[in-house]
């Protein structure tokens, strides 16, 4: 993997200068062309061993392009905000825009490697984080990033020479410190598992790019022309893909499918409702004020058919809660900045801190619901949208977050009723649009889109909870009940103690395990 | 001020269900024609004694309205990004966009009052705090904001009530801890710092509500009719605004001003260029790498004519800097989410942490430059923007920000000269817009705004740097120069420990204090 990043590659003055001069002037045109096209971010990973140039040939970089449609990260230790979320938040954040450059010295690759080496993780978490690591970058790539992933490497003979180098200069002595020496020292264990890692990610859609480190002009000029030429082909062919790998979706040949298998009959009787209502309303006034909940975060997601009642039972759960809090995110056509950003992003910057509850008025389902109906996004978007769906929840259940998530299911006669009786009402927030009587049409290819969303993101973590909701009462005390267990099963799984890290389970299904 | 709530308010039971049915209902469609309308934004402060039912009416609001169309933030321990930038960041960071609702459970007001009564506060410092809140308020107001400040006031004995009551109800007893006890101890201490603090922010644009606390049903309903109020008078007059009280400009009757009185003739030989410029970038190299630096942050400004060379100045500052620890940003046309926030909530955004070095190309100064040329925003905008300029500016110094400003000037010939040779290289990036000779026929118009500008924003802590550009290498050197000169100085008065707050000052002249 190595080899051809030790042959003592060296390039010579003059040779560098006159490469130079052609190639800034080409990199400019390229950075401006990629800001008029607005349709490719470019994610660029500045990694490789301690001196191997990293910083340095950053800066040349920043000298070559215009810095202004350039942004460099450096991830340190993540802030208390960081902390609270899952892993990969701190990445999200920072992906640059549609158009720019985006460079990161550290990447969601630095974690991994430094927490093996110390022995903080074994080989077995480690490979779950490079599986989701490997998701993570097929979903850039697919949504349009050009992902290029550098390590400069050093053999061991060429490390201690550079270091040395660094340390008898006074501009950089600085940087050399007594851990650089020490990180000489495991030189080898290093190379075990960062070879390890960079053969599990050397993915055909973002492959690592290995240059040699010790020469400075040698490694500045192959990155700058390797970025040059990969946004050139890019811009030659805004439009490729990785085409996404999604199992077919199941014809539906006997009738038979979760939403159908429903029993819309299901109801209460006012006393029924009001005493069920405010027994449950009590319990999940209490779980969300126990004292373990501060170490655990809820996300709940309330999708459903038009007038099924999302919003009543959003009101009942809420009402057991303080405005402090919760947050309640209605999920509306993106904006201009979220437009020009993976699609998830937008979901992401909503993931709340441990002891917060975040209840999701529709949410990242739209992708495979109407956006899928109705064509908004390609077929392949909306494939590959379950997988990406579920490797964000995983990452969030892996934060400790408790995810909950709720299809309210009426029947076609009844939504019809609801339609009805809210063209009576004259008051206009519940105004109905020629939307809701389209939507109406597409019935059936909607039912359809449910039975597969459930079918392929309902995991061990994140159940769908099926909610029959003729009977308006029923499914509030239904909603809420199941808010209660699952919230009752998850604090009880939690320490008592401030143990920071909730358990990392490796349940990973796309298994159906729907509740109720 | 508290005697109206002093006089034991109560409400039946009978009066309050008939009046709340009517209200939740005016309320809803209250909230939607706020939402059609997306213009104004509703920041209500909840604040008052402890015990005062802040919470509960909390809760009870979002009984009433639409709660997904409403935020609410509690502010309590700030995280570390927030304690390493401005006291306002945080509050900037969860204003509601327009058209929403944001309530504000614990606020701005919160932080002072907490501190003058542990001590921890001057009361000059607290004065200097209702200051900056006030302009901040009628900043808000002024861009379109309703600011509704709500105090629940107690008597000491009503308080004493309120607390009793709540530790007895099995429900509502963990809220009440001897921290609650022991405030009811400094009631009269409190009274006197919240008389002094309301009386001081009771402005015109936004004044205090003061509401009776202890009756549940009176203070909820006056709360709940106050702002279906104050939302609809605003919604029937949305582009109400309060007057900026703005000095009025200074005529030019002699001819002379700072502009016209630059030597544009400064130039340096391409040697004195040469060793002069390596000469500050090595020095500049030094100050950013020095441990104090680490307390500090530094927020360059570049402003300047058309083809004056801010690019090619910025790229020398950044050429002796690593390009993990600065970020350029370059300002453009606002984003929609901006433009649905006041107008210097898209500069709040990039307020660096310590440690950091953000450049700023073009900036909030564009208000008072182009904005006011080309008519971009009303007379009253531009003209209450240097306020918020210098409160803006006043906030980063405060917080230990290092504030650089620059504006690079060029003679008119000298400009169309650039024009010329740039319409020769046919490199596209430099390519020439029809905006750029627009631009240029309002030459005297950018003269003025100018002068206007360095005249009303050249503050102490906050000075600008006039550069003569004619001679590329000259303005480059005095640009680094100024910088390393800047720098040196901030460091020498910062002290070598961790000490995390800066010195306050309270300099702020708007006098101009320009240098070079």
């Amino acid at each position: 993997m190595f080899e051809s990043a030790e042959l003592g590659h060296k390039l010579d003055k003059e040779t560098y200068k006159k490469a130079v001069t052609a190639l800034r002037a080409d990199l400019l045109e390229a950075q401006f062309d990629l800001k008029e096209n607005k349709k490719i971010p470019v994610v660029v990973l500045v990694s490789g061993q301690d001196g191997a140039g990293k910083g340095e040939t950053i800066n040349v970089l920043y000298e070559w392009m215009d810095p202004r449609f350039i942004s460099t990260l450096a991830f340190s230790t993540p802030t208390d905000e960081e902390r609270e979320r899952p892993y990969m938040w701190r990445y999200w954040r920072a992906l640059p825009p549609k158009g720019r450059v985006g460079i990161f010295a550290g990447s969601w690759y630095s974690g991994p490697i430094h927490d093996r080496i110390e022995g903080d993780m074994t080989q077995a978490q480690m490979d779950q984080r490079i599986d989701q690591i490997n998701r993570f970058e097929a979903m850039l790539v697919n949504e349009g990033a050009l992902v290029l992933k550098f390590w400069f490497h050093l053999t061991k003979d060429g490390q201690k020479r550079r270091l040395k180098a660094l340390e008898k200069d006074p501009h950089t002595a600085w940087r050399v410190t007594k851990w650089n020496w020490d990180r000489l020292k495991t030189y080898d264990q290093l190379q075990v598992v960062v070879g390890h890692v960079l053969r599990m990610t050397n993915t055909p859609w973002a492959p690592w790019i290995i240059v040699e480190g010790e020469d400075d002009r040698y490694r500045s000029l192959t990155t700058g022309k390797i970025i040059l030429d990969t946004i050139r082909q890019r811009l030659a062919d805004p439009d490729k893909q990785v085409t996404p790998v999604a199992p077919p979706i199941l014809p539906n040949i006997d009738g038979r499918d979760v939403i159908s298998a429903l029993d819309l009959t299901h109801a209460l009787t006012k006393k029924q409702y009001e005493s069920q209502l405010a027994k449950w309303q009590g319990r999940l006034s209490e779980l969300v004020r126990d004292p373990r909940f501060k170490q655990r975060s809820v996300i709940c997601v309330f999708e459903g058919s038009d007038a099924a009642g999302k919003g009543g039972s959003i009101r009942r759960v809420t009402a057991s809660m303080d405005a402090r809090n919760y947050q309640i995110v209605p999920i509306a056509a993106p904006t201009e900045e979220e437009r020009a950003q993976p699609y998830m992003w937008r979901f992401w910057r909503h993931v709340p801190r441990v002891g917060r509850f975040t209840i999701f008025d529709r949410s990242w389902y739209g992708r495979v619901l109407v956006e899928r109906v109705e064509g908004f996004c390609a077929e392949a978007d909306w494939l590959r949208a379950y997988t990406e769906i579920n490797d964000f929840e995983h990452e969030l259940s892996e934060a400790g977050a408790i995810i909950i998530k709720f299809w309210l299911q009426v029947s076609k006669d009844e939504q019809l009723r609801r339609f009805k009786e809210r063209e009576k009402i004259e008051f206009k927030r519940f105004k109905l649009t020629d939307e809701d009587w389209r939507n109406r049409e597409k019935w059936d290819d909607y039912h359809q889109a449910v039975c597969d969303m459930v079918d392929r993101t309902s995991s061990g973590q994140a159940p769908w909870t099926l909610v029959e909701a003729n009977d308006k009462g029923y499914a509030r005390v239904k909603v809420i009940r199941t808010i209660c267990e699952r919230l009752e099963a998850a604090l009880d799984a939690t320490l008592p103690t401030t143990a920071a890290t909730p358990a990392k389970g490796n349940c990973r299904g796309i298994k159906c395990g729907k509740k109720g």
